[in-house]
């Protein structure tokens, strides 16, 4: 009987704060062993002159999610993780929506149904409220929160999903009393339509409007509220999708106040700009999201936070819609309008691989700060660690290898998520996960698929107890 | 015939800009000469060893205001303006309140029937938009705006008043088209009720709760959102009472980003703490107002606004109950709950001679900063100027003569208002407006009332034409 | 006899407070009537839809000044006296600079002798501290503040010029103990030094390199420690000529903080960038001056600190040389390394109307704004107000009638200073001072010149008695 | 044979990152083996129920450092190293401080005497740049660097160490080409004198006056110069002890403006304050140090940025002078005046205890925040990384095993130092080190010294790469 299942040999691997040599022997799943010439494995990598890093935590990731009538989103369960788990993913989480005037229990069993037996990762729910009803505040949630859903998301913007302020102090509220966390998308829905409208009468209707009518004021001003409340109700927040300076600014200012508030970035506010939406026939649909890419000065701030710590986490608010396609960015609607474009784009695949090789390879982070943005952060803010995020003992043996030599052009060809695009087209990266373990399992060996679909499973959350 | 209907002999004058040494002579109620000694006039007054200042104009005032069931306000037109003239003003502009359902035409044809006769001061109304209908914002506005009612203003905070940010835009909207001004009171409704019912449901029902429950930051929230909102429409806006360095902070920032804001403070930001408000016996209701008064360091940051220009508008934002009277502030449901104390403080006559006395007698500005932020600022900013707020050739002789030898203690008994105390009692001043002068008509002389209730008149306003 | 030796009619005056139209009478070089009908005068001017303000004071301007071996000054008192009288001013401030290990008094004696009979506006004199000596501190700049010199300008750049920290500490304490007032040139000399010898280390001469090697972050240092060693000396100071927005932060910062202090920009910061140093065959030396012109985005931020009150003073910084010259910028050494080149450019002639047409005519700033910016505020921080700087009863008749229908291009042909060029070469501009009066006496009438050399004198200042 | 030295059993392990269970084996002084239920060792520590952490690095003492006429240092390398190892520290990182005058290489051999053979915990020294000359920046300090000196400390203050900006600059250029670390002491020098001389002529020369000369402006300001000679330069630095918000504002906006800076602050601004150095006959001298402690506010603010990430490093700043003492704090002419005092406190045994009881236990900080400010960044920011610093495969078996059970109050009889007196007598803290391991000998075990005199080591440093 050997000691260990599995054995990593050689590599170089890095956690948040190390980075060092050494084997890792694996059992049961589990990182038991961490040190120098481990023998007596089943199986064994050899991963010389590579890296050896905890599997990526996308924390904010879109599947399957109900997006409006006649739409559809790209990817369910299974395309979406497979995506995932070739970008170097092993836990995902994904965000179960409340149906208005539901129980989101109801919504919670039709989600964890569409998951069940279909995962090429791990994941692990956010819920959104999006109807706040005394019912869900004042039993639900607190009894989610103690069965492991622990994390919740509001919306400040969009007509349907908008919670008033009142409401979110509530439910803000209840994340204090049960140690879960909130987590908020910070734009002004009026300021938004008050725009909207104006652009929409004056006959302005093309994608790159999209971005005009969702300036950088709607969205410092929603963070600075949203900030507040926190302060009010004297709880801990997390502000999503971070897109530019001045809404760093108003985090920084509220942690120069004493708030403790963790702070989201994406690659599209590092990669792309306004300008991408201007693409010709219609083409700027596929960078629609909110909020929208700013302008290059944005860019240099949001790379300044990854830099210098404003940001705890790097995700990718993958949320894919089919470009060429009725149910996706060219629905009839759309065409008509954009703000009736389906909001969101893909980049589950592409998260790891663009800040590795624009991060890491560039000098502009180490390896300890990658580990932290993509997985350790993402664990310890939403209530995964020490299971996932590290490579520690005891740990879930959740363990991507990277070979920074790999040199590769994004092609959404090479790519697995349902969508028919990505907004990375073209881009050259340096660095690629090229062998992906997921508790213990090899699911992706040398680029190769050798995992099974239904081998994710579903991870429950904890509480703060702080 | 003489020259002149009266001369103003011998006094130091001041605007917002100069002081010199100059006779004045009036005709026809208007300023016609400046000069080295004039003669013939009916009547002179010799200003020798006085101050010669515009009358002030008190933009924030608040008389015979609804304020809820079996709630009055201490104050009519004729002891509002009585108080204010004792004071040294010549203008005071109270708020005209929307009836919710109906039209605002309504109730400005109530309130000037109030008005009409009773005045000892010209008085010009703003208009509060408590019922953002679309009649109101679509048609109404514009045609009083057009007619001379060209100030609104919006309250982001009380239950029945607060309007959303949608209707805020709105309101904005229609003030950059038609080039009136919109005042905004900012506290962020939603977070303070949510401290209401914490402190309620704690039992802790006394009046310095109100302070308590109207925290700093929910001021500041709230300053920041409307400053957001105007940068959104692109027109200027006033941010009212403002009583803390944070808020400050935030219009600062506003005027960095390059909006054009003005801002307000009020004597209770300099005189009073929230400590005020722990007097025994309910006593503290006395000193309930919204913003409720900070602690020293927000006094000095308010201090430090009005000596280096933060701050454009000094008022009182007189807004007067009995103490003891079950119609004022010890009403039955006020002793319950310090929610139900009304809400505001009398101020109207001790505004000027506080600043007089804490700013200009102690050094802290000088008097032009003084004559700015009582008069003239108040009358190109709401459009009164030039026939107000200045003593120029051509603008009414509205005059306030002030002797800085007078030494008084502030006591009720002195006062002229319709409250039954002053949160002043006991506080020393130096200098007085010893005589006043309403478009040439002695209304004042020497201390002793000579002017007839009914000599104010009512004021149009101009809009904005930049 | 008549009542007035000279009447202006019929214009629209405007003081930094007020605008209204009147007539001005005068009288022994004073105003002594402002009103509607003057009668009575040896001359009428007829001023109709004309704007009658106060003449222009321009603070900061130098003339004839030593400025190094083999290089001199393009303008003596005489042109650029009379330069300044064409650009609307009628008092220009120039300064008195000290030779190292000489008495201050001995550079004023010899400063006086080269004005006296010369000028054709008043002049008051700066004195330049270069040598921070015991008696210099101890004795002498008491002495001079007492007799009237009452503002110190020291620097912080300059090998030859430059203070330290403690001498700079020694000389606003004597400015506090005599009520005097010290103007500061903030960049870091040494942080400049070092990259101008990698520059030149580098081979990067030409004149663009002389904006390089001052960065905004230069700037932006001295300024903030200006403002600190103002703070601990606790008396108020003037930041000159402002180039950027994050020197214009530390001056709000400071503000914020309770420190007093004025601040000034040029029309070089609002029309000037970097780039104009980037002219072919050395021609970019043209537009050489300390702190060199920045950016775009500083122009905006300089034109959002002239719109929102963080600047106070608005002056030319005329400091003028012959381009063609090789006593002037193309000095043999000049074009060998810019370091060389002598620094500074005309605009005496030209700060007003650019302002007016820019910002007054452009809806940028009103009336009251322009005069406070050019005239009144020079007046009140320098000491020579009510004399100076307005148009009220007892002041100096310094009057410019400004006509603004007169379309001009600026061109060096059409100005009267010393030098070769002005940088505003081609500018088109909205209205011209036109007629200009000092003490009364008009020297310039609809354009032509009528007042002779000699009609200016010094003006003694007052010191602070706060 | 055994395969371990030493194994580490049941404890707590933390890291900057994680948290877990695990037994760490030990061999050579190495880590070798980090997991569960290691066995074979020739010595088994069990730390059942305790946490393991990296042993302490406090990178800012002072060690037998010449301190002026007639003072002499309380602490030699055998009783400071002895002190720190008692408080749970493996390595510290004293001052070589050059003679002026004097090559570096001199002092430097001379205190590597002073080392040699006295050390109870590994050493590395930072060299302090005291003469500036041509010859040390030229030459020396790049041989130096090569050779493992790869920190310099520069001070901004004392008028015997200060450099100008010129030299700090100089130095800093030596940093950025030979990728050693300056740390920067600010206070601004000159501002301090002015101060010092103000006081002294007014009589006031107490202790207390120590703290009211030296003010949180003089700090701000050479904070802000210093972070833009960085910014010029091009260079990341660490800014020392800092005391207070002001600073720590400075340091984030020149973050926010993408510089790479390192922070540090100390017990002392947690725990005391000015109104320490009130005490009675003279004993306010115990707390004189720089920056001296501030106010209440100003802990705050520090705590806040030991919280959210301001602050990389917590350092003692231990410099120890005996109290009772002619050659210490009551050294005749300090009694004369504070100027004279002895500058500085001891701190390096109760460091750790301090930010343990009061940050971990009390649930400011968490483990790995407590580890990376006591530990890791100290070995990241000064090149004793990944030897030193962290508990990693590969790295130096320095381990720190604390009693989080423990209660003390903390008295000097208790401490290990050469001072007669620690400022925090009288304080109660929970946790201790019990048992303290260096490069896998142990030194303390459960209390009882067991290492040897000689049994630390000089460390060499690495230079940046990056
Ligand atoms: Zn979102
Ligand atoms: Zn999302
Ligand atoms: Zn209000
Ligand atoms: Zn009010
Ligand atoms: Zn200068
Ligand atoms: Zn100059
Ligand atoms: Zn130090
Ligand atoms: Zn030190």
């Amino acid at each position: 009987m050997s000691t260990f299942d599995l054995i990593i040999r050689g590599g170089t691997i890095a956690t948040a704060s190390d980075v060092f040599k050494a084997d890792i022997g694996i059992r049961d799943g589990k990182i038991v062993q961490i040190g120098a010439a481990l023998e007596g494995a089943t199986e064994v990598i050899d991963a010389t002159g590579k890296y050896v890093l905890p599997g990526g935590i996308d924390s904010h990731v879109h599947i399957s999610q109900p997006s409006g009538e006649g739409i559809s989103m790209a990817d369910d369960f299974e395309s979406g993780t497979l995506s995932a788990l070739f970008g170097g993913n092993t836990t995902i989480m994904p965000f179960c929506l409340q149906e208005k005037g539901r129980p989101l229990r109801e919504a919670l069993n039709a989600y964890h149904e569409l998951a069940e037996g279909s995962c090429y990762t791990d994941v692990s729910f956010h819920l959104i409220v999006s109807d706040a009803s005394p019912t869900l505040l004042g039993q639900e949630l607190a009894a989610l929160a103690e069965e492991g859903y622990a994390s919740f998301k509001v919306f400040m913007t969009y007509e349907n999903l908008r919670l008033n302020d009142a409401e979110i102090l509530k439910t803000l509220d209840v994340a204090r009393q049960t140690g879960s966390t909130v987590m908020i998308h910070c734009e002004n829905e009026d300021a938004i339509r008050y725009l909207v409208e104006k652009h929409e009468a004056a006959g302005d209707v093309a994608p790159r409007a999209h971005a005009t009518t969702r300036p950088i004021a709607a969205e410092r001003e929603a963070t600075h509220r949203a900030l507040t409340l926190a302060e009010i109700a004297e709880v801990p927040i997390v502000i999503v999708h971070v897109s530019n300076g001045q809404a760093m600014d108003e985090i920084s200012r509220a942690r120069a106040r004493g708030l403790k508030v963790y702070s989201e970035t994406c690659p599209q506010y590092l990669m792309l700009t306004a300008e991408d939406l201007d693409g010709m026939d219609w083409e700027g649909a596929k960078f629609v999201c909110s909020p929208p890419p700013r302008d290059k000065a944005a860019q240099e701030d949001c790379w300044r936070g990854i830099e210098t710590g404003v940001f705890d986490l790097f995700s990718s608010d993958h949320c894919p819609f089919r470009y060429d396609d009725e149910h996706g960015k060219r629905a009839p609607k759309a065409l008509e309008s954009f703000r009736h474009i389906p909001n969101g784009i893909p980049g589950v695949e592409t998260r790891m691989p663009i800040l590795f090789s624009e991060g890491v390879m560039k000098g502009r982070i180490d390896l300890p700060r990658f580990v932290a943005l993509t997985a350790t952060n993402h664990a310890r803010t939403y209530g995964l660690y020490p299971e996932k995020g590290t490579i520690a003992i005891g740990s879930d043996a959740d363990i991507a290898i990277w070979d920074p030599s790999v040199k590769k052009t994004i092609r959404h060809a090479d790519l697995h998520d349902g969508a028919d695009y990505t907004p990375y087209e073209g881009v050259e990266v340096t660095g690629w996960p090229t062998t992906v373990i997921l508790r213990g399992r090899v699911m992706i060996r040398n680029g190769e698929l050798v995992g099974r679909k239904g081998d994710g499973q579903y991870q429950t959350a904890r509480t703060r107890t702080l």
